[in-house]
């Protein structure tokens, strides 16, 4: 069957899907959650199968490691879903009410986006997670994982496909695609398809993003920045750099960049510079930077790399303009940090980095969706419209507006007979 | 100059925009009120000079009359800038804010979305809309509008530069683009442009969507629906069909299509055929509608087709649900209106037609930014993320999360010597 006829099923799945109480869906969900534990037994014998093969392949061993979906990575996803059941519905709430009339009552009111693309690589629980916040949302979901993952999650899918049907979800309204043709074929299903979500490297994500009429949300690249003030407490500072930098070296919200006022810089950086090298973070400095401790040159190209490993690349400062000067023009839109005593300086730098999550003397490493308290996360995304920062199930519902009259036409309206009201309404969609 | 420095320029400029106070902002809407009515006589000399040139060239009456732009229209644009002055401020509002743990807050708050690129046809009066829509928004702008109103278009753009300037908004915060080649480079700016919005034609708003990485927010097709159900009070349905249709055929919430139920048809068609002769109204009916009323054969374009003029496509419908599957299949996803006595029938209609409008008992012209109390209208969006339906203010703010801490790292709560509390916070961003 071509992906074509996959999507149109998928996309009448959702209309269905959409008008499904917050009961029902979690009902499914319980159920998915029970059939992962009643059939771990062939989803653990699928995931070795895909693990003999990628060994055979030489997967290299960080892939292998994520690849691996065992009793502890099941119990972990059944969890998930658990507080995903917990969670309220994001369908259905009431933004705002008007009364614009006597008896015509306008309702802006959530509702799911529609169907969701979603692309990702080797994590298998990965599938698991996203399928699950996509039913909790409403929306119908046509889902490409790796290659190498091919037999976990074809029975992954199959066990929630069976699971939710016999709860009674719309059939169709999760497809898994194979192949990357399908992935190709999929891109240019803009009339099915409402929302592409990549998780992978940044090039992938471009990929998608150069080769798809359809809204992409994700982020690109994760160039953070920690900012150290002039007046910053330096042993608070040495502890947020550190954090930042190599609490987890290899996720999007890492430092990348350190920024460092002029009159801190002489007594902060050797202090930090010994607790890096405990961590054996590796240095590309400015020349201000190289006068005061031992760095290889940064060069322009360093302030545009998101190094994901144990390295920083540290820059000199006259005051916070120039920090924020550099952030908005290298960075990423992603975390930003200040670490200063001023409160002043704070605002004017939370004010004006514009990046979807700025901090004030804290860790970049908390811009995730389980810090904040979303919930559950659909990702990060460094776009500038609908959803910035950790996006939980909000990021995958939109709204509508739902008028109730009783004939009302608007020529009375243009022609001054009645006139409108306008009178704001506290109470939810009543149908 | 190039685009890409204008685009940058604006870039720069948008940063301390966004960071502007309401009141600074209402002082420059006020300062370009004042300066419109001061600047008079230059705009309308300018707009003379456009509409000689423009006769001329033999541009078509209706687009003669959109480009006039006089005292009246002036008039018009003014009473627009104060009633926007006196809207709330879409920016710095706290969303919810949230303690993660002692000293540890963190606050999703809007602001401005970035660089907004608005290209327009021939109205002028658009130019000082949207370019005020942005400054309140505290967005930067790019703008390029129809070349038949160029002179206009530069000395309004002028009037509002040096008028903001003069109040203190940024230099650099709107550009006029006055090429196609422009338009065309400015498309490919999507380091410094975040969002586009066309208005004009299908066509139009369509080739902008196939040329451009930015997002787009607009609609490229109206095609709007009644729904005559079995139990519809025949007055009211005639009422709001005929209102659906005629009260103003050429916009985008004008109805295209009737769908009336099977049991219904008999008796209503007939009667409305009369009211819509009255109009002259040209109809494209199903062979079932033609059994019962005269109407040319409608095809299967019809049903897809925006006639925007005095003629409406009928089909009669085995039920509420063929009527749902019809406008699901056809529809634009903009606006849909069912005329029943049934709460249960609405309900299902309104649960099920997915667009961005969807109404019970009222016209389809009801939807609109302005008769919804928004205020003002950036346009109507038909796309299913970020804004949908009438788009006022709102839809030009994103937000960013800002954490407020006292030296937090993530080791603490990786480590669990410290835990998450996620206590709902009732307060204001506190900077």
């Amino acid at each position: 069957m071509g992906i074509g006829e996959f999507a149109r099923q998928v996309k009448d799945a959702s209309i269905a899907l959409a008008a499904m109480g917050a009961d029902e869906k979690n009902r499914a969900l319980e159920q998915v959650a029970r059939a992962m534990i009643e059939r771990q037994g062939e989803i653990i014998k699928a995931n070795q199968a895909d693990l003999i093969r990628s060994k055979g392949e030489n997967l290299p061993e960080p892939l292998m490691k994520r690849l691996k979906f065992d009793e502890t990575k099941i119990a972990d996803v059944v969890d998930g879903i658990y507080s995903l059941v917990g969670l309220e519905d994001p369908v259905g709430r009431t933004i705002f009410a008007t009364e614009l009339d006597d008896g015509l009552e306008l309702y802006k009111t959530t509702c799911p986006i529609g169907v969701i693309g979603v692309i990702f690589e080797s994590r298998p629980d990965a599938l698991v997670q996203i399928s699950t916040l996509c039913l909790k949302s409403g929306n119908g979901v046509l889902l490409k994982g790796g290659s190498e993952a091919m037999e976990t999650n074809r029975i992954l899918a199959d066990v929630i496909i069976k699971a939710t049907e016999e709860a009674g979800v719309p059939a169709n309204w999760l497809k898994l695609l194979e192949t990357r043709a399908q992935v190709g074929e999929m891109l240019k299903m803009d009339e099915y398809i409402d929302l592409i979500i990549p998780r992978g490297s940044n090039e992938f994500v471009r990929h998608i993003m150069d080769n798809s009429r359809i809204p992409v949300m994700g982020h690109a690249d994760g160039i953070c920045h920690c900012y150290v003030d002039e007046d910053a407490d330096p042993d608070m500072a040495v502890n947020i750099v550190v954090d930042s930098k190599t609490q987890y070296v290899a996720v999007c919200n890492a430092a990348e960049t350190l920024l460092v006022h002029e009159k801190a810089a002489a007594g902060f950086l050797p202090v930090l510079k010994e607790a890096l090298d405990q961590k054996q973070v590796a240095i590309a400095g400015c020349p201000r930077t190289r006068e005061i401790i031992p760095a290889e040159p940064a060069t322009e190209e360093d302030w545009k790399t998101e190094y994901l490993d144990y390295k920083l690349s540290i820059k000199v400062v006259d005051n916070v303009d120039e920090a924020i000067s550099h952030i908005n023009r290298y960075g990423s839109g992603h975390t930003d940090s200040i670490i200063t005593a001023s409160k002043d300086r704070a605002a004017r730098f939370m004010a004006l980095v514009d990046s979807g999550n700025v901090f004030w003397n804290c860790s970049t490493r908390f811009s995730d969706g389980f810090r904040y308290g979303l919930g559950a996360e659909v990702g990060i995304s460094t776009s500038k419209i609908h959803a910035r920062g950790p996006v939980g199930l909000e990021g995958l519902v939109i709204y509508k507006y739902r008028l109730i009259g009783n004939g009302q036409t608007v020529s009375e309206y243009a022609s001054r007979t009645k006139t409108f009201k306008h009178k704001k309404l506290d109470k939810q969609f009543p149908l």
